[in-house]
């Protein structure tokens, strides 16, 4: 597989080669390397799924959507895509990090993946860039199940720490603000046998444990 | 100011009005309403914003990049945008909230404020919109000193407590994996006079403690 084919696979060939390199090297590589584009790739995957997730649900509620966007495009899932398009052997990597085997480390792959998707939005615009991504996140997209893959914040962190035989979270009402009407509460989440803490707000209780306990879910990476 | 006052103070006239309605329609008001909008509309402005800053800065980092475009897009900042587009005499509330003066709500004005820009985005496509907010948002891109603004995360939040003669943040690193070579980091940010407790992880002590900090910003409303 030779740098076109990698574009070939994207369904994108760039104009401005040097676009496409710079969104292939690595921070540790030298001076110019993919960290901005990045910055505008995410930014960009965060709207077209947002755009997709719209479409193709037209019934689910706000915060379902954005979970679902959150599961699609967290670190493990774009790492997924990068190898399918065996992004490592195109990585510019400084030696250090090459030979500590960079190139399969989910994080630089996923962020130079993102890189990629800005590469693209500037050599393109958008419309390219928004199919190249529907195209690659579409089997992905095709295998939601919403009513499966959503179980609340609470739920999914009360099953993983059962998984794990671990004592079960504690929550506390730390604050509230507001007129009676129209309050915000705000709740802390604490998993002692992880130290982990986390806070949450909301305009109920229940809200703001939500809140708090998605928290949890994505510094453990479950989210 | 009629509701074509507010298409023109946004730049854009609706091809379908029942998307300019809903865009404008608070949850409280009945069972359709602009919460997908605004989720749609969320990821277009941070997309718009993204670029902006991108093309604007081109020699800043990925950081300050991400921190400018917090404060741009913060709720207090869209919620100014708003009130300059009296977006409140066309907001439908239900009773209840319009009782309680909802149409006043930053919260409310700034969710609706973004709806409109999901709805733009699905009326006229992502150029449009894209034109949309640049335009809304250019004054205020214009302002961003970005030397000025951009203070480290654990200043910034020094700073506040000082000035609200609290004590000062405890960091306490908590964990740390992978090899020595390619260590991350997390550490705790503890404000026991907020009952505020972060954590934030990074590649050195210090980058988690930044992490740490930035996110008791946010939780303070400070980013």
């Amino acid at each position: 597989m030779t740098a076109s084919g990698l574009e070939r696979a994207l369904g994108h060939v760039f104009g401005d080669q040097t676009l496409f390199q710079t969104a292939l090297t690595h921070r540790s590589f030298g001076a110019v390397h993919n960290e901005r584009l990045e910055f505008l790739g995410d930014a960009v995957l965060n709207a077209v799924i947002a755009h997709c997730l719209f479409e193709r649900f037209p019934d689910l509620p706000e915060g379902d959507l954005s979970r679902l966007r959150a599961q699609l495009v967290r670190q493990d899932s774009l790492h997924r895509h990068a190898l399918q398009l065996s992004l490592g052997a195109f990585l510019r990597l400084g030696e250090g990090e090459q030979r500590s085997g960079g190139q399969n480390r989910p994080s630089i792959l996923a962020d130079a993946l993102e890189a990629l998707f800005g590469a693209v939005w500037l050599d393109a615009g958008f419309a390219v860039v928004s199919q190249v991504i529907s195209r690659l996140f579409s089997p992905a997209l095709g295998e939601i199940a919403p009513g499966e893959a959503i179980k609340d914040a609470k739920t999914r962190l009360q099953e993983y720490l059962q998984g794990n035989r671990l004592a079960l979270p504690l929550y506390a009402l730390t604050g509230s603000e507001g007129e009676a009407h129209a309050q915000t509460f705000t709740v802390s989440c604490n998993v002692p046998a992880l130290k982990l803490c986390t806070q949450g707000s909301g305009p109920s209780r229940r809200a703001a444990e939500q809140a708090a306990a998605e928290r949890a879910l994505v510094r453990l990476g479950l989210q």
